[in-house]
C-alpha cells in the first residue's frame, strides 16, 4: 500500500491507448500531427492563444521556462521549499548558466507579495548584487497547498510592477485546479503567470509534461533551448499523444479530483496531526518514529518528513481499500 | 513509402510488451528493478563490468558522455560531418559548459589517426590554445560506413598515447555490429572506447538510449549530470524496459540486420550511383533533381543530400514491397 | 575624510616604484621573470611549496579558486554575509558553471563547524540534491572579525572529514594576520586551507591580487581557467611587480598593521556603539540617521549599515588627523 | 632587439603620468571621474553617442562584446585565423555559455561577404543546427592587413540584412586607422560595426582596453557581465586614466603610426619574401630555418610562422637602430 509518491504511479489506460495509436509513420521530432496540435489544444483549454511544447520531465519544463525568463547574471525568486531549489539537482543553475535562486519564506510553502518584497527590497541596484528577473511559484505547493486565484494575481501584479516574469511550477496543477473548482486559466494566467509547467506524469501520464507559454514572446527561443538540452526526442509523437489523451474530456481534471479525494479521506481521520491544510493530494502528518514504524509494519509505504512527521501522497489510481486501510490505521494510532 | 529516416519508425512489439509489463508499482527514477538491471545486462553483453544508464535521446547520451570526458576549457575532436557538430543544436557546448569541437577530416565520415593528428599536431601546448581532451567517433558513421575493429583500435591507441578519452556515438551501433559480424565489444571497447552511446530509438525502441561506460571512473558523476540536465525521468522503469527488451535475445542485432539487409538490397540496384559504401542502413546516391522528383512522384520519401544526391534510410521494419519498389524505381531511372 | 572603503585607497610608493622598474622588455603574459618568481616568494612566506598566480580582482581570485574546487553540479558552503554571495554580481555562478552557494550562519560573519554541519546535515545524499564540494571562509570576515588559527583548523578538520576543499577569501588577509600576530601560515594553510585569495589591492596595491594554492593538485588547471576568463594580461609583469613589492620586507604586514591601528583608535572612542568586535580595519557602529547626518556634515565619508548603523573602513594610509577627528566626532555624538 | 610582439612593449610616459595623477582619492570601481569620462571621450572621437567601458585584456573585451551579441545557442562567424578562435583559450565559449564559432575563409585573414555567405548559406534553419547571431572581424587582421572602409561596410550590410550583429576586434585598431588615414569612425562604425574592442595595451598602454558600443542597446547589460567575470576592478580609475591619456592629443594614433612606419621600413628591405601585404605593424616573411637561425644569432627576437616563415612585430617605441639593423640583416640574407 504505497503512499510514497504519485510520481511513479501507473499510466492511465487512455494514455496507453493514445500512445499505441500514435505508432504509425509520422515525421520525426515535433513535426508530427500530434505535437503540432498542442498549441491549439492548450489554447482551447486556457481560452487564449498559448504556445506549448512537450518535455520529458518536470525539471526540464521548469528549467527551460526559467532559462527563457532570466539572464545568467540574474536571479529567480522562489520559496525556500521550492522543488527547483531542493529537488532538481541544481538543474536551474545548469539551464540558466548560473543564475541564482533567491529564497523567500511563506506559510504552507506559498510566496506572498510581502515575502517576495522582503527578498527584493534590500537588494542594492548596482552591478555588485544580483537582481531578480523572475519569480517562480508552485501550484499546488510543496506543502500540498493551493494558491487561490487572488493570491496568484497579487504576485502577478507585483511581478509586473517590478518587471519580473512569473513562472508556475504546476507539477500538481491538476490537483490545484481540482481543489479550486475554477478554470485552469483562473488558477494561472489570469493571475499573471507567463509560463506554466503543466504536469502530467504524476497524474496518469508516462513521460510527458507540457510547458505552456502565455507570454508568447518568451516562447520564441525555447525550442532552441529544448534541442540544446537533448530534450527534443525523435519520436516526440509519443509524448504529444500522452498529453492530448490527458486533455481529452478533461481526464487530467478527473484524475486530479480522484487523487485529491483520497487525500481528503485520509486527512479526515487524523485529528490534529495535520502539518499543513490538505488541499491537493498530499497529506503531511505529525507522526513519531514509533508511530511510523507501526504503520510500516502494517504495510504502508510513505516518506519521513523531518524527525516527527510523514508525507503521504495519493495518486490518480489510489485504491479505495488502501485509502480506507490507511485512514483506519491512522485513526487507530 | 518512407525512407526519410529510421528515427521515427514504429516501436517493436516486444518493446511495447515490455513497457506494459513495467506498469506496476515500482520505486521512482532509476530505483526500480529494471533500471537497476542495466549494469548487469550490458556487462553480460560486453563481457566485462560496465556501467550503464538510460536517457531519452541520442543527443543527451552523447553530450553527457562528453561532459564527463572534457573540461570546459578543453576540446573534443570529431569528424567534420559528425552529428554532434551538425545536428545537435549546440548541445555539446551546453553540456560541456563551452568546450570546443575540433573538426577533423576523413573519408566516409571516418576519423583516422592521421586525420586526428593533423588537428592535434599544430596545437601549441600553452594556455592560449584549447587542448583536446577527448575524441568522438560515430559507429556507423554519418555516411553509413562502419569502422572495422582495427580502425577503432588504432584510434584508441592514439587516444591513450595522447591521454585522450574516446567516445563512440552509436546511434546506429546495432547496424554497425550487424555489418561487422563481430561481438559488440570488438566493435567498441576492445578498441579502446571509454563510453558508448548505444542507440535503440532508431532500431525499434521508443524513447530510450543507453549510455554505457567501459571506463568506470568516468561514470562516477554522470548520474548527477543526468539529473541536472532534467533527464532523470520519474518513471524511468519505462525506459529501462525498452532497453532490456531490445537486449533480450539480441533483438537489437536482429533489427539491425533487417535494416541493413534492406539497405543492401537497395544498393544492389543502383549501379555506380553510390556516394559511399553501403555498410549499414543508409544509402547515399547521386541523383539529379529531376530524378529525385520522379521518385517522389512515385511516392518515395527521402532527403536530398546536397544538390545532386539523396539519402535513403531503412528501418528495422522496412517492408519488402517498399524496398523492392524502390529498388526497381532506382534501377529504372 | 573618507572612511568609505580601503578598496580605492592610494597605491603605496614602493608599489609604484616596482611597477616602474618592471617597465623593461620582458616576455609577455606570465612568462616574465617577476611572474615566474611568485611561486618562490609565496613558498618562502608560507614555509612550504605553494603555487601562486596573479589576477586583477578579488572576485576573480575567489571565483577561480572555487572553480577548481567545485564541480558545476556541486555547491560551496559560505556565510550568509560572504562577499561571494553578496557582492560579486553572481561571479561564482559564472566561473563554476552554475554551482550553488549554500548559506550558513555564524556570529561575526564567521562559519563554525556547527553552522556548517547545520547546512550539510540535512542534505540527502542522492542526485536530487546538490552536494557540497567546498567551503569558503573570509579572513578577516565581512564583519571585520578574525578567525583564530584554531577556528580555521576546526573548519579544516571538518572539511577533510567530509571530503570538502577549503577556500579562504583573504581580501583583508593582511589585516587578519596583523591582528593575530601569528605567521600567515598559521592563519591559513596550517588550519587546512587549500587555496587563499591573498588580497593586496585594499592594502596598498593597484590591480593585483594573488591566488595561492597550498593544495598543488588543485592548481593544475587554474592557469587554463584564468586565460579563459580573460584574466591573463599580456603585461602581467606589472601585476607581479606589485605583489613582489608588497611581500618585500613584509610591507603587506606593515600596511595591515597601520590600517588596523587606525580602526582600533576609532573603536576606542565609541563606547557601546560597536556592532562587532573591531579586529581588523573595519568599524561597524550603531548610529542613528541623525547621527550619520551630523557626521557627514562634518565631512566624514562612510557607508550606512542597515537602518541604524554605519561602516567605517580604514586604509593603510589612514591619516592621523582624520582618524583623530573621526574619533572625536564619534565621542562627541 | 625584440620583434616578438607589441603586447609586452613598454608603457608610454604619458600613460605613466596619467596613472600617477589618478592616485588621488576617488570612488571605487567605475564611479570615479575618469571612468565616468569615457563615454564622452569616445563619443567625441567617433562623433556619435557611444558607450564605453574599460577592461584589462583584449580577450575580455572581445568576449564580453560577443556575450552581448549572441545567445548561448547561437554562433559567431569569424575567420579561421581569428584571435578569438586560436588564441583566447576558449574564452568565447566561456563568456557566451557555449556559443559556437563558425570558421570562414578569406585572404589575408579578412572575411568577405562571400566567405561569410559560404558559411551561413548551408545552415538549415531548424533547431538542429546552430544559427549565426553575430560576425566578428579583426582590424587590423591577424595577417597584419587592414579592412578598407568599404570592405567593412560590405560586411556590415550583410550583417544587417541577415539580422546579425557585427563585432570588431581592434587589438591593433590604431595601426589600422594609421594605415587608412581615415577617421576611426570610417574604419569601424560607419561600416556597421556594433561594438569595437579598441586596443591600447599593444600600443603604449599598460592594462586597459576599451570596449566601445555603437549600438547602445547592446551595451545595456555589459556592466553586469563585466562584474560577473571579475573584471570590474576596484581601482578602475587607473585603467580609465590610461585610456584617456592615449586618447589625449591622439596619442593612440601617433603611436600606431610609429609602429607602422617601423614595419614598413622592414618590409621595404625584404624583396619577395613577404607572406602578406604589410599594412599595419606586423611583417610576415618567408624565412628558412637556417635563415631564422642566422638572424637569431645576430640577436633578433621573433616568432616562427609555420615551417618556413617568421613574424616580426614592431611596437610604438621601436628603436630606429634596431629596425635598421633588422632591415640590413634581412637584406643581407
Amino acid at each position: 500500500m504505497q503512499f510514497l509518491s504519485d510520481n511513479a504511479a501507473a499510466v492511465h489506460p487512455a494514455v496507453w491507448e493514445a500512445m499505441k495509436d500514435a505508432d504509425a509513420p509520422q515525421p520525426p521530432y515535433d513535426n508530427d500531427s500530434l505535437s503540432q496540435a498542442l498549441d491549439e489544444a492548450f489554447s482551447a483549454l486556457f481560452a487564449r492563444p498559448v504556445s506549448a511544447i512537450w518535455v520529458a520531465s518536470g525539471t526540464a519544463a521548469n528549467c527551460l521556462a526559467l532559462a527563457t525568463m532570466v539572464q545568467p547574471y540574474g536571479a529567480v525568486i522562489c520559496h525556500r521549499d521550492a522543488h527547483i531549489e531542493n529537488d532538481e539537482g541544481g538543474a536551474p543553475g545548469f539551464f540558466t548558466h548560473g543564475a541564482k535562486l533567491l529564497l523567500a519564506d511563506g506559510e504552507n510553502a506559498k510566496l506572498t507579495p510581502d515575502s517576495i518584497s522582503a527578498v527584493t527590497g534590500p537588494i542594492r541596484r548596482d552591478v555588485h548584487q544580483v537582481w531578480p528577473h523572475a519569480i517562480s511559484i508552485t501550484q499546488a505547493t510543496e506543502a500540498g497547498c493551493v494558491y487561490q486565484p487572488e493570491e496568484v494575481a497579487a504576485i502577478g501584479a507585483l511581478a509586473r510592477a517590478q518587471g519580473l516574469k512569473l513562472h508556475m511550477d504546476g507539477a500538481r496543477f491538476a490537483n490545484a485546479v481540482a481543489y479550486l473548482g475554477c478554470t485552469p486559466a483562473a488558477a494561472s494566467c489570469e493571475g499573471g503567470v507567463d509560463a506554466l509547467s503543466f504536469g502530467f506524469v504524476k497524474n496518469g501520464g508516462m513521460s510527458a509534461e507540457a510547458l505552456v507559454y502565455f507570454d508568447l514572446d518568451l516562447a520564441a527561443d525555447v525550442k532552441f533551448r529544448r534541442k540544446r538540452a537533448g530534450h527534443l526526442q525523435s519520436k516526440g509523437r509519443f509524448l504529444a499523444a500522452q498529453i492530448l489523451a490527458m486533455l481529452k474530456g478533461d481526464l487530467w481534471l478527473a484524475n486530479g479530483r480522484a487523487a485529491n479525494a483520497a487525500a481528503a479521506q485520509i486527512a479526515s481521520s487524523v485529528g490534529d496531526r495535520l502539518l499543513y491544510p490538505v488541499e491537493a493530494n498530499e497529506v503531511f502528518l505529525r507522526l513519531s518514529p514509533a508511530e511510523r514504524d507501526a504503520l510500516r509494519a502494517q504495510g504502508f509505504g510513505f516518506y519521513d518528513w523531518g524527525a516527527d512527521g510523514a508525507r503521504f501522497v495519493t495518486a490518480w489510481n489510489a485504491r479505495d481499500e488502501h485509502v480506507t486501510a490507511l485512514s483506519r490505521a491512522l485513526a487507530g494510532l
